[in-house]
């Protein structure tokens, strides 16, 4: 008899990763042209600063000794003030119990506070709102927990409102509103499309959720995930959702200081409403209480001294430069027929190839530029399983944050000429 | 109408850490003794170490970046090489599989490989078998998952083999069977009771747990929480439950870095059988992903130069020293038919008071006590919830971890004032 296995539904749910074979394969090729990883700059990566913040911090014995002892589950006092302070500075606003230090929290990035998050909020067959496409390491935390996800359409200027709402009366009627849990934003340089809604759309989106409030029986959440907010290297910086009225009670926003320092430094945080953040910081006291203090001690002096502030200035050239680079490379070798928006931040550009023309990993397309050493992410792996529309299969996530100026010249020209040939 | 909360079953599961309060007051009141942290010891932590190694791991641009930039989910190879290395030769293992680099996961500290490896096993309604009292914070996650308990009971070598046969007997009568996921065993120097369990009571709970394994019909693992053992300051070391016959397939081993080190880097770390470490892997990439890198590359440099080794000599002869000062001052202060067992490792002194004298929360002891500016975790705090016994109340768990040597005899002296009184 052939033992059943001891695994938990969420066991038996948690699916590995969509990219985990490509970056499997990626490190038995480690010639190859990788457009594909979500991977920061190597070259800009603060060696020295790190070196000298963490000479500082650990320079005399009795604040040594503090970053190097056990801290307090929801982080460091001074660094939950530096970021509420920052935030509120970000956002122009003037006050408001929103950005109160005592909303914050300190996470092992903020991709600990999404899945946190959802444990707390959400049950097996409960439904998430999320763009369609949307990060797809979220869609492996719904599908490992059992949502049911809705994709909602993107227009140039982020989530398409009108969509929102059509899908809300949609699950009104059907009676499944009560399921509706949140809607899952990445509302900067979104990661595939590098997307930005707008500070009008997002308030547009919150009116729209409490308006459906009364039909689902409880609050509906907007959880704004900023991993990208600080990669901006055009245009001004856009207000978050905790800027509008209201929002003290409704908006759940991560934000991350991994991608714009070092990536390997990994502390994240969120301003969370009172009674979720209630509930996520018991949820952080049984996953680990509390990240390693010393990151957070070094972020907390980054952030004093200036060094943040410099380096984020540096990491912002870097990445205009290398989005600069590719635009040039994809205007070069791109077929007229492919589109793509310009990124003003982020570390990605989304290209739609022709319908016609299919690019998932088993596709010619796929295949054909692995065969000339170069890999991008098939966009249909960002689409949620969403019964209400098939997912898009003709779209690319070219990264340019991780492969080097001349990658990224030589990726795109291979890549041109595979979509050329089809 | 008031609205219902948009909590998960989980979210609203999740009860306040047992401990919240005290620690809130005990940061109220700094000058308070507190012998209830389970902080580890300021005046050891290797501040400088610390310095040199992390200028050592940044002192050239290429590794520098490396530590700089995201890892790998399962964590740095060479770090995990070193883990499955060091296991092997502490266990005085010649080879096999358990002890395969490969088997080895690095996590946020060890805690968040206990969160893990319950989320992969159990479902509410799961039962954990585990010792009768046990690390509470690990109650706190069985708590949220909706989990039942079953406590058995310890002896002065560990687990009472006869007990658990019984218990394991029963729950077969009952058909409970296969709700049984695992035993977790907190083996080495136990927090609550600094009981160590030995290796042959180990070999003997695997082999109960593979007798009822066809009634349940799925494997029903040992989870063992090793966080304690290189702490050791008396005695030999004792093989883990790794080096027992059979134990590949079902052997679950956690043990940390932090507590050793520094608690402030927080780096744990597990061997697995291969079918729950491709389980834990993912909901690990769910998690964050990967534990930060830098951190990862201290621990790794730490092991290869011998600062890690030579640390351990200094910490182990500094909580030896810390343990007789608890015990003198417990010899001296404390009344007759209080008992205690003298520890070989760790941080805690278990000790039981004649049953009258309660101990718990509300107890006149424990008031009279903090009115003293002493406190302590009360004893009933380590048990679970099993519906077949009372909690005993009549215990304290007295910590020599944090607290400075003067306090430790002060702090004994007032409670023994304290028990006297009775």
């Amino acid at each position: 008899m052939r033992k059943k296995s001891a695994l938990s539904k969420l066991g038996e749910r948690t699916k590995a990763p969509p990219i985990s074979w490509l970056m499997g394969l990626t490190l038995m090729n480690p010639k190859w042209i990788s457009l594909a990883a979500g991977f920061t700059d190597d070259e800009s990566l603060p060696v020295t600063k790190t070196r000298a913040l963490i000479e500082e911090v650990l320079s005399s014995r009795k604040p040594g000794a503090n970053a190097l002892q056990y801290g307090a589950t929801n982080g460091d006092p001074e660094l939950r003030r530096l970021t509420a302070a920052r935030l509120r500075e970000q956002d122009g606003a003037r006050g408001g119990a929103n950005y109160d230090a005592a909303r914050t929290i300190i996470t092992n990035g903020s991709q600990q506070l999404l899945y946190m998050v959802t444990e707390a909020l959400c049950d097996p067959g409960d439904i998430v709102l999320m763009e369609d496409p949307t990060y797809f390491v979220y869609l492996g935390i719904a599908q490992s927990h059992g949502l049911r996800c809705r994709g909602i359409r993107l227009e140039e200027d982020g989530l398409d409102l009108a969509h929102l709402e059509r899908v809300l009366d949609e699950l009104k009627r059907r009676g499944q509103l009560p399921q509706v849990k949140m809607l899952y934003l990445v509302s900067y340089y979104q990661n595939p499309t590098g997307i930005t809604t707008s500070t009008a759309k997002k308030a547009g989106a919150l009116e729209l959720l409490r308006r459906y409030e009364r039909a689902a029986g409880h609050p509906i959440y907007l959880l704004e995930d900023a991993a990208y907010r600080e990669l901006r290297f055009a245009g001004d910086d856009v207000a978050s959702a905790l800027a509008v009225k209201g929002a003290a009670e409704r908006v759940i926003y991560t934000g991350t200081y991994s991608k714009p320092f070092a990536t390997g430094v990994r502390v994240g945080f969120g301003v969370l409403p009172e009674a979720v953040l209630a509930i996520v910081s018991r949820i952080k006291g049984n996953h680990d209480f509390g990240t390693a203090n010393l990151l957070q001690h070094v972020l907390a002096r980054a952030l004093t001294s200036c060094q943040y502030g410099q380096h984020l200035g540096v990491i912002q050239r870097r990445y205009a430069q290398k989005a600069r680079v590719m635009m040039a490379a994809l205007r070069e070798h791109f077929p007229a027929p492919v589109q793509w928006q310009e990124p003003k931040g982020g570390l990605y550009i989304w290209a739609r190839l022709p319908e016609r023309m299919k690019s998932r990993a088993k596709s010619r397309v796929f295949k054909q530029a692995m065969a000339r050493d170069v890999i991008y992410v098939p966009g249909e792996l960002c689409y949620c399983e969403d019964s209400t529309r098939a997912k898009p299969n003709h779209e690319m996530r070219l990264s340019f944050g991780n492969a080097s100026e001349a990658q990224i010249r030589e990726g795109i020209a291979r890549l041109g000429k595979v979509i050329s040939n089809q």
